[in-house]
């Protein structure tokens, strides 16, 4: 039966998420729903865009993916459902889908939303289960909504290069407080060239080689590596590097304010090469 | 198969969910389990309404709600086992039915707890999941359980009203830190009148008309609009209500002392209407 | 179906939950998950001992049990799986399958790990599937694993006991701040010899009574009472035993520092006959 993931930014102690499984399951109650995380901080477009991009492509191909974020961010007219490398996407038209995907969707289309009713979230909720049923019984994409859609796109945040160094954005911290990077491993290969390197955080931390996994460092030392996903991560073995560096992850709000922006030194990894 | 629903104030690192989806199992390995949360705040009847009540009845017709909130209220003789509007609803008989339903059940029973053994969540688990298993091979309420029970009720809190006015509490924070009040829909056009109004919390924000959703005003500026269940809700346009203007949710134990007493002014919103 | 438990210290936050369920289901999409909890603290093995271990045993039989915890001790050159009770687990080699059964498991094999690529979750996760899916379709044990391993055992954090006392860590602190004590009552009965006595924690509170559940005594009174997986727990009726009292779970990193140990007078309770 259709496998649905549910990825969203409500929160655990709310009604929604609960609902939100309700309401598919009247659509059809052998929909097997898998909670990916209703705890994305609000507003955080690259961490939202890490979690999901990083979680799906892990299912059988074919499988259903609902990502819940930022909804409103204008009163939306439609929902977008894609199709790439075989998992389908539905999301808001908000530009979350190409940074989820770095690239353009290799299919979309736009479901229209209903008008005239306010457009909550279980209203949505409606429209995507519907479409997933139809999909799910043998449906095009095309049959279901209008592929001419001009989706809103962004960038997903890339590491800035020059000739003798990349620097990436910290985007997610995680419960043992390491630290990931936005930078992937092919990334980081194609600016090394060969060379060697040097990581630099907070000004004058420094780790020079890549290592395989946690305990190749004694406990409580620091050291790099690149992680499930292939993206760079800072860690201590057995450590908090977070709280331990003052590192904090990247926020896009963070750039309205002269202050914090004053902090974003410490949300950034630089990589030397030489 | 039977859908059942879990909702709890367990907390989501204990043990206890777990083992509770496994006593359950164990009854019928095919029941489909589905959380609502496990993270309603200790002791607070309110919130876990609202959460309960709003959960409950997006699910389809014939689901089983199991709300393990307050169980050892006083010590359980018998376990409640309601069905209204179609949806079965299992708890411990402390008021706490009567204020997610806003109304007495259309049916209920109680459910023996065996006695002479120590009252634990898993014994009345397996009390809850039994009874299922018998309603779902084509049992009647009554067959399993005593009709002639007298249930303890426990009133919603509901808004106060005046001539000119209405007074809700804050029975929800939710992830964004919008605020919800327990003033639906329904009871502010009954109150209105069709009169203009204004929401006044804080003693001196206001908020003079209804929006259909966030992205009607500018960013960082207020709003009110019903929420995807129809309750009054106070945002910021992709900021944070409650941190921005200290408000805090509606405790039942606020009550106790006269130190937190001082503070619930901050706790309701008012509508003024003129 | 197989019922596969997952239990973890990721965070609730992260994509690896999700992708974890993903890569599971594309061996085979029958496969029925169940979380216990993703929310163990890190690295603090007596917790994720006391939740596994209670949540496994009110599973059905031949129910799998993945626990995923500080699975990078040592770079990992097999994972463990054991039949234990009629349940199996698969974890890390590192300790802790020993703390949570509480003895040796009945029947273990090493199922190796594919050397030369980097030891991730997910390649683990692999790992762990891909012998579920074989036990499940009926191999036994040492068809896909070798029995002869000398697995790594930690024995689980016991009781200390005297003439005239015994001593138990605070290995758990719930959602409503109980306090859990790792002296079952077994063992509570077994050096009591019919006496008399008294529980007694930071310094000088005392309780003399088990009660049988929180409402046996008034509101905002403490209490002591064996929970639902007969492990002794302080507790206040409708307050927060923990913070009132100054109390903290045992973690395996305090031993690391003077400062922490200093503290850990009141992370143990010691109980007197007399």
């Amino acid at each position: 039966m259709a496998i649905i993931t549910l990825t969203s930014d409500i929160g655990r102690q709310d009604y929604l998420p609960g609902a939100i499984k309700g309401r598919l399951l009247r659509i059809n109650p052998a929909f097997q729903l898998v909670d990916i995380t209703h705890e994305l901080p609000p507003f955080n477009y690259p961490q939202a865009a890490y979690v999901c991009r990083n979680a799906i492509r892990n299912f059988p191909e074919g499988s259903y993916h609902i990502v819940l974020v930022n909804l409103f961010d204008a009163p939306p007219r439609h929902i977008l459902l894609a199709l790439h490398h075989q998992q389908y996407i539905a999301c808001a038209d908000n530009g979350l889908l190409t940074m989820i995907l770095e690239e353009k969707p290799e299919e979309v289309v736009a479901i229209p939303v209903p008008q005239g009713i306010p457009p909550h979230t279980l209203h949505l909720t409606d429209v995507i289960g519907n479409a997933i049923a139809q999909l799910n019984s043998g449906a095009a994409l095309e049959d279901i909504g209008d592929p001419r859609v001009n989706i809103v796109e962004k960038l997903p945040i890339r590491p800035v290069s020059g000739n003798n160094f990349l620097e990436g954005q910290i985007i997610f911290i995680d419960h043992f407080e390491n630290v990931v990077v936005n930078i992937t491993r092919p990334q980081f290969e194609a600016a090394r060239q060969g060379r060697s390197f040097k990581i630099v955080f907070k000004r004058d931390e420094v780790i020079d080689r890549i290592s395989h996994t946690y305990a190749d460092v004694p406990e409580s030392e620091k050291l790099a590596l690149f992680n499930a996903s292939d993206y760079l991560e800072i860690a201590i073995n057995k450590g908090n590097a977070a709280g331990l560096f003052g590192l904090q992850g990247f926020s896009e709000q963070a750039g309205n304010t002269a202050y914090l922006q004053n902090r974003l030194f410490y949300q950034t990894v630089r990589i030397y090469f030489e």
